[in-house]
């Protein structure tokens, strides 16, 4: 539906955040998602610039990259997005992830989503030591 | 609207629940949630039973459990159940999660949020690459 | 933030359907939900239309009325609306639900819940016996 | 899965629906979900109903044709359902949709996402002055 | 992205768990997704326990197994899982599902993801007859 | 669960982004939302900046102001998230929308919600028109 933007068609300004995707992760492939993103340079940047800042693999946080992968692709899956769990599935390996670790994080994922409906269909009141 | 079972009130089959419930977190309080789900003492034991083995602190598995627990709030955020996220986020403060861990969370969950629905917009076809 | 509309301040479209409600239901309490959906009249009498003809105890589909409210309930706890929970579980009790009906139809929604996210995080391809 | 049910072989009643379909859209092709929905006359007519009463292009309410098609695209979007973000996509396109406002309208979706998001997670107390 | 483990190169645990899927479903297909689950021993042994146990042709419980693969439907189809819609649609029509069944299934499942929002939107608070 | 960070208690970050946030809306008022997020000064000028560029009621975009604002609120109703939809409905208020906007913006999401597992209920091809 949405056609993917090309380097050699595309703006200075979107070019600029293809070389700055392209140096951070040491690759001459921008993927499709940018690609389509271009289409609003305004998005572009600003997700980019989130994503290099929050899960780059030099990003200095509070959790490591791997963990913060982990908990992206929980979302994704959780979510239904394939495009989402495949790229950062890939993302991830990169990262280190076995596939023991990717099993163990799909487990927590379903135990999750099967606990939040029970307690919404039970209405479990909040304990008063956790309020 | 579902009455809480205390411990006085329970069969012997969700007391056996109860116990191991105290003694594996050594407290004497049963979370609600657990007092809700002795309704259906089959659920109950099976819920339990891989919640300790997947999420305990003493669990080994492929992750570390404050890891687990970071997913399992990360879900629980995404699909908006309070009880769960409360519940949750007392656990991982024991396990050690820091506030500012669980602010980095929550920015990937919502950064994670954000993007799906961009990669699904624009429905972006997946790089050959990442097949 | 939305007011209820009360009976004596509808307009006689409102009303007209406010009466039907009472008279199917034999009751002289129009639920909340109704007097909400009042503000936007064509709304309201295509939902009430629908819930009338579909969820109604004396509807003559290929489902029983229970069953209708079982699914409903599932659903409304899987989207974690409290208000649909609470008015359709009082609805199902009045059609015959058991505890034991309602606690097992969330040990499914709960089962579900985490297949669903076990299959699409394994990427799993359809069984060409299921195509 | 399930067949999709061509004029030649639908009921009176399904092909009243179609001929309406056709005539209000000025085109002889009856789009896979009305041929899918055939299955269930009572479901096709009701949804039909609406969708030509709310979504017209000559519906006369009180937002604008083409706003709301890009508020069921959002939604669609959101929601991550395929066919209804391609076949509102045209109907959009159709209704005067640029490009620009596509995209203006998923970036708004993922800042939605996002945000409610962040909101569910700090559990953010609603302020006295919205309430 | 996930390879499926064949039978022959299953581990001993793992084949136990195909053994006995085999045998209570009286077939020599063990579907996909449990293919797939095999990655994760601990999770395909407590999910296919929870499946025979709950879903089961034979299971003992407070509503028919054809009322649970209902259920089971109406989530999945709500969460937009491809593959659990088909391989639980397959199931029911093993349990003599008739399309009629599904089809008003799905009008409920339509009816509830309706009024669900309807519901939140205009925020109605819970009847006093409800709490 | 998590406090709010007042004015007289935020660095120097915060601070500039909540003079912005008030003179951007012309209030001495920042709303809670705002307050909770000052925990992670990244996230608060990211989605600040994205929240002004995007939704101000100056922006220049392609949509105007006060449809970006029923799209944003047609998200957060369908997600479920009240604190979303309180907020962002006094701002479509003050942006001028009525009270009839608001109830044909939910019938909208209502008939979204609907379609939308409908389509994927009966797993609808996509049209050869629509590809």
């Amino acid at each position: 539906m949405v056609t993917l933007i090309d380097y050699d068609h595309a703006s200075a300004r979107v070019r600029h955040v293809y070389d700055d995707i392209m140096a951070t992760r040491k690759t001459s492939h921008v993927n499709n998602f940018w690609r389509a993103l271009a289409h609003d340079p305004d998005t572009l940047e600003a997700v980019w610039s989130r994503m290099k800042r929050l899960m780059g693999s030099e990003a200095d946080g509070a959790l490591d990259p791997l963990t913060k992968e982990l908990i992206y692709l929980a979302v994704s899956v959780s979510n239904g997005c394939e495009y989402c769990v495949r790229s950062h599935a890939a993302g991830a390996e990169r990262k280190g992830m076995t596939a023991a670790q990717y099993a163990e994080m799909l487990a927590v994922v379903g135990l999750a989503n099967e606990t939040n409906r029970l307690a919404i269909g039970y209405q479990v009141p909040v304990d008063d030591s956790l309020r």
